[in-house]
């Protein structure tokens, strides 16, 4: 898989060194019939890209290092707070009647749990499912019983990268993060809920990154 | 947000280009003090990145595209058989609370509904909580009632782009499509499911492009 089409040239130059190596850009303009000048655009190219690694005095070599460090550069650079969207909260008190409610009317996969803006709990599509299988009235029951209480909640900053938010999706499996911003107030540190980045999210950007504009 | 990180005198090529668009290669090279020859390389990475625009006989141009074009190819790259993962499948009369069962133990979102592999209908963990949320016997209705049902489901097929997975299931508000296989059995065209495409596949392929190796 490449990221940037080689050029043809480009592309022999590569085959070239990976027979050669180490090969200098003599040997090579010798070997396509062109000038030193005229092959130096595609090293720059090459070894830029990290294709080709320039070692001095001794020649061009095949980097064994595929070429994905223009892609991790790009991912990291998108941060949680371009990519975050709205998080759709309730009090710890609310029915999980009144929750799930709100989850179908916002259309979202997870409600966050507050008290004044400060993150409490989250409850997931999941965690409703499962408790209305077991049968009991949602109707009496609030959601500060079923829900994933804090300290126990995963959780980014706006600054960190949405890479970051991702592989912490993937590796705590689940499918929404609250972003959260630190506030200490009456000396407690406490985390105030300012977004939510989830699975949705990740899509929609990798659906922006594929897009052909 | 760049891809490839510029030198700096690249960042300055483009300044340059901005301010005096359209500009020779020549101007270019008075301005910053170097050869012609000297700025080939960088003129042809900055082309190549559709940084710049050379117009034959004019000069240079800004390119008010962004230099996405690399990304676009290799996102497009991707396949969906690469990133898909095993389908969780039941079939029409299995009762709903089996079918949510099966959804926890395997620990997806949506299962899909099958006649013989054969699509016939799916349904999420939306469905499945919309129906609990109706109070009606999960045990004594069959899951046929309550999935989408053929031909209202969105699929894609094995050699499709990832990118074009992750487009249906932001257009279609979903969050896994099946993947599927047409055959032709007794003269009929159907579907045979043998993958699937969720937003967590979308995810996790995001996460392994962001990983630094």
């Amino acid at each position: 898989m490449k990221a940037i089409k080689l050029s043809e040239r480009q592309e022999r130059i590569v085959e070239l060194v990976k027979e050669h190596e180490p090969i200098t850009s003599e040997n090579l303009a010798g070997h396509l019939g062109v000038t030193r000048a005229a092959l130096r655009p595609d090293l720059a190219i090459l070894t830029m890209m990290e294709v080709l690694e320039a070692k001095p005095k001794v020649g061009y070599i095949y980097s064994h290092k595929p070429s994905y460090s223009f892609l991790y550069d790009y991912i990291n650079n998108i941060e949680v707070k371009s990519i975050m969207s709205s998080p759709i909260m309730v009090e710890e008190n609310t029915t999980v009647y009144d929750a799930i409610l709100h989850l179908f009317l916002n259309d979202v996969g997870t409600i966050f749990v507050h008290n004044e803006h400060i993150l409490v709990g989250a409850v997931s599509r999941k965690d409703f499912l499962k408790f209305a299988m077991g049968g009991t009235d949602m109707h009496k029951v609030p959601v500060g019983i079923i829900m994933t209480r804090m300290p126990n909640i995963v959780y980014v900053k706006k600054e960190d990268p949405a890479y970051l938010a991702a592989k912490k999706i993937i590796e705590h499996e689940v499918d929404s993060l609250p972003v959260v911003e630190k506030t200490s107030e009456n000396g407690k540190e406490e985390l105030k809920i300012i977004g939510k980045v989830s699975k949705t999210n990740i899509t929609r950007l990798f659906v922006k990154m594929g897009e052909n504009k």
